[in-house]
């Protein structure tokens, strides 16, 4: 309801709607318009009340407010259903909460803060309040576990096509799960953690997290982070505010269209725009895989996504490690 | 407590324990040796309590008891920690919760019956009370997800070495998870279903679960069910009935044999051992994976363990599905 109101106050946007057409409207009391006004204005919105025309919507609050997040998403699955949180330890642990208990495909979860943000291995990930974007998806594909590492493979690129389009950003992609922004530095401006729920050859659900920093200011960080980390923001040129609404209705708009090309035997057009926005081709890295530790010069992907990593004359693939650039 | 007190008295098995010894030994009261005493009295353990000389241990209830299964096991890690259900709807469900909650690796869950036991593709697996062994197992071993299905496998082949050498009795595999009794109708003794927690590159959890039918009448299923199990009791000739626990003593010592052969690289080994437990080869079978249905002659199993499907000229090789014996 509070989002219909909402809805319709932005559809006269400038203009006054009147408390008595819009409970009429909604088939509801014009108390109940009133308090969901009032429930509005809770969380930020500039409403003002005419007392003859009505009610005139102002500024929105700075938040990622589902009924902001639903209108004009063009999706139609990813984010159909929103659990919004003002501060949760991990949107990936909410999120994998939710596919346990039979959360449909596309469910998905946003936190304006976290406290226990997570990256892959366990590592941190840095998750200040209001200003970044924190969020989870539980998607359910048909797939053998073997394949949930395309899952991430295809966000990066997800993400990046729609960083690109949306702010004009150029960020690259380093194996298998950071978002860099492009630069003689490569700063990570952004992580995806894909973790699963599966039988042994089957995936029951995955949950995709995905932490972008968006307006964070980097020197807000605490010493080891701000070296290596950027924000989007910081790497418009001027330096501008973004938007995170709009910037996450681009994100669940391409990552759907490159999860639907995935599932409908696109991969290969999906791998190929990851070499294009691929970094670590050429460089010389140590990749921990497990105990053992590869090193040589990046020579590319494979089709299957796997690190092609060459020493003398020899390639090895690596199918999971952190990747150190030497 | 409890397991020190039923440890003694087993150890002087047929002779009188004084309770004042068993209090001075334990360095707790004579009236807490008395309370234990009861509370064994009430699982079903037969007692007699002689006034001048102590306690004696008569029979002990048919059931899958902690103190019973650790009196004698001979594994390292398996089962070291052990959660004994009564009832409970699934015991991977419960195993999943205790990984997820940071259960070590080894921990055992065992019921004396299901109410919502699952076999693989959320296929139901019935599960009477205190016949039969349903277990779960929590591992964490360092592997890729693509690994899990090993797992799986290794596991049909450590029930069917721990049945034979238990209890003399042929048991056959059924590609990737079912556990038949050998001989010309091949019915289902056993079932295996292993689940995972993990992210797209690494394990977390793996919960190993194994329903056996040990000591069921399966003229007490359902007609439909009924056709096609069997039971390990009904299988040996003559028909006899099983002691549980040291049946499940010899199967987790098994499974870690196996597992520790996996780990340290003798993968090789396991599945030569699964060749040749393979009930399949020969057999014209149609196999649905994914979506998509394939058909052929089973030409064995590949060193990944994917099962090997001939049609005509061609062979396939099937990562994961359903297998129908034509």
């Amino acid at each position: 309801m509070r989002g219909k109101i909402l809805g319709l106050l932005k559809k006269h946007s400038g203009n006054a709607v009147s408390g008595q057409e819009m409970a009429q409207y909604l088939g509801v009391s014009r108390i109940a318009v009133w308090k969901q006004i009032q429930s509005l204005k809770k969380l930020g919105y500039q409403i003002q009340s005419r007392r003859k025309s009505g009610y005139i919507l102002g500024t929105a609050p700075d938040l990622l407010l589902p009924e902001e997040i639903k209108h004009g998403l063009k999706t139609r699955k990813l984010g159909t259903k929103i659990y919004y949180l003002p501060v949760i330890d991990s949107t990936n642990d909410y999120a994998k909460k939710l596919a346990q208990a039979g959360a449909p495909e596309g469910t998905l979860v946003i936190a304006e803060k976290q406290t226990r943000g997570r990256g892959r291995l366990g590592h941190e990930w840095f998750s200040p309040t209001g200003q970044n974007i924190y969020m989870s998806l539980v998607l359910r594909p048909n797939l053998h576990p073997a394949q949930a590492v395309r899952i991430t493979l295809l966000t990066g690129v997800a993400a990046a096509l729609a960083v690109k389009n949306y702010c004009g950003i150029d960020l690259g992609l380093k194996w298998p799960n950071d978002l860099l922004v492009a630069g003689k530095d490569h700063k990570k401006a952004g992580g995806i953690l894909t973790e699963l729920g599966a039988e042994s050859d089957r995936i029951n659900y995955v949950v995709l997290g995905l932490g972008l920093n968006v307006n964070m200011r980097v020197s807000s960080l605490p010493g080891e982070v701000r070296k290596k980390a950027a924000s989007l923001m910081e790497s418009m040129k001027p330096i501008a505010k973004i938007n995170r609404v709009e910037l996450l209705q681009a994100i669940l708009l391409q990552l759907e269209i490159q999860y639907q090309l995935f599932l409908s035997g696109g991969w290969d057009k999906i791998i190929e725009n990851y070499r294009r926005l691929d970094t670590l081709k050429g460089r010389r890295v140590n990749v921990k895989q497990g105990n053992e530790m590869v090193s040589g010069q990046v020579a590319g992907m494979d089709n299957e996504g796997r690190l092609l990593v060459r020493s003398g004359a020899k390639t090895q693939s690596v199918i999971a490690g952190e990747v150190h650039i030497v």
